[in-house]
C-alpha cells in the first residue's frame, strides 16, 4: 500500500485531443439525411439531429442552419447491446441495428410531438464499431459540449424511453411538456414543469444562440 | 442531401487503440489504497475496486489478487457534475469531489452489505479532468470489457442510488439481494432474484475466473 498522492493518479494525454478533433471533423463531413432514414443499416455510434423549420418556436434553426447543418437540436449515442454491463464479448457480437433503431425511435417521437414536423428534421451520424465503439461515449460528450444542443441541455427528455409499469409516478419530462404526443409520457403522474415557462426559456436560449453562433 | 452509403459514416482510428492501451497501462500502475481512502481529494475519473477476503463467497479473489491487484470486483466512473446534460462549461467548472464521493459511497455500501468486510477492499483510480474528462466513459468501458468485473457483469446494482420516492415499485437489485443492508434497497417492492441462485452463479463465475486468469 502507498502514501496518498493525488498527482500519481492524474493522467494527461496530449494525443487524445488530436484524435477527438479528428473524429469530430470526420463527423462533421458525414452526409446529412432527412428523417426517417431511407434504408435500414447496422451499427452503433453517435448522431446529431438538426431541424430547419420555417415557422414555430424553433424557426431560429432555419436561419442558423441555412447554409450548412451546423447546430444540432440533439446529439445522442447508440451503444452495443449489453454495453453498459460489458456483456458484449467477441463471441456474442452479432450485427445489431442500434443506431438505425434509435434514429427510428426519434423519428416517431418527432412525428408524435406537438409543434414538430418530421419533414423539418435531418440527421448526421458516425458509425463506431469494434474497438472504435469505445469512442462512443467520448464523441457524444465532445459533441454535446461543443454544440450544447437545446434538447440535451435546456429541454430534457427527448431521448427517454417508456419508464414502464410501476414507474409512472415520476414527472413528465420537459420535452414531453413542450411537445406532447407520446402516449407513455401522458401516464407520468409527477409534477411537471410549466409549458409557458419552458417556451420562454427556449426563446431565450435561441436568442443567445443567434448572437454567439450565426 | 445525399444517397445513403454506410461506408461514408464508418470511422476507424488507428491511433485511438494506442491511447486507450496507454491509459490502461497508466491505470494499472497507479497506487492501490485501502478503502476508505485516507484523505479527501478533488477530481473525476475512473476507479477499480478489488477485494482479497480470506473467507466467504469471494475468497477466490484472495488467490487471484495475492501477488498483485489484478482482477477488480467492480469498475466505475465519476463524471463531472452536469456531464450527462453537458451543463458543465469552462465558466462553471468548480472543484468537485466526484471521485472521492463515489468511492466513499461505495465504502458505505460495502460496510452495510452482508457478507462483506470493508477491510478486505481496496481501490485504484485514475483522475481524468479538463479535456481528458472526455476519456472517462471510454476508459471505464475498456476496463470493464477487459476485466469483466463480477459486480459489473453478473451481479448488477452495487453502483445504484436510492431510486427515490415513487420508484420503490421496482425490484431490489441482484447486488442488494446478495448483500442486504442498504436501507433504501429494502423498500424496493418488485420481484427480485433468488439469493441461492445468485450465489450459485457467483460460484460458477469465480471458478471460471480461476481457470482463465490465475
Amino acid at each position: 500500500m502507498s502514501v496518498f498522492e493525488r498527482s500519481k493518479h492524474l493522467y494527461v494525454s496530449p494525443d487524445f485531443d488530436k484524435i477527438i478533433k479528428d473524429t469530430i471533423r470526420f463527423f462533421n463531413q458525414t452526409p446529412v439525411h432527412q428523417l426517417p432514414l431511407p434504408e435500414r443499416f447496422h451499427g452503433t455510434g453517435v448522431y446529431a439531429i438538426y431541424c430547419i423549420p420555417k415557422s414555430g418556436i424553433y424557426s431560429k434553426f432555419h436561419l442558423v442552419n441555412r447554409t450548412a447543418f451546423r447546430i444540432p437540436i440533439y446529439v445522442g449515442k447508440a451503444v452495443p447491446k449489453g454495453w453498459r454491463q460489458a456483456r458484449q464479448t467477441s463471441s456474442n457480437k452479432s450485427k445489431g441495428y442500434e443506431l438505425n433503431n434509435r434514429l427510428r425511435q426519434h423519428s416517431r417521437s418527432i412525428t408524435l410531438g406537438e409543434g414538430l414536423e418530421l419533414s423539418d428534421f435531418f440527421c448526421r451520424f458516425i458509425i463506431l464499431e469494434d474497438k472504435e465503439s469505445d469512442l462512443i461515449g467520448t464523441v457524444e460528450a465532445a459533441l454535446i459540449r461543443k454544440y450544447q444542443p437545446i434538447w440535451n441541455t435546456l429541454i430534457d427528455g427527448f431521448g427517454n424511453h417508456d419508464p414502464g409499469k410501476g414507474r409512472y409516478e415520476q414527472a413528465k419530462s420537459d420535452w414531453d411538456v413542450c411537445h406532447p404526443g407520446r402516449a407513455w409520457a401522458d401516464k407520468c403522474q409527477g409534477i411537471h414543469s410549466d409549458k409557458n415557462q419552458l417556451y420562454k426559456s427556449i426563446e431565450e436560449f435561441l436568442e443567445n444562440l443567434d448572437q454567439e453562433n450565426v
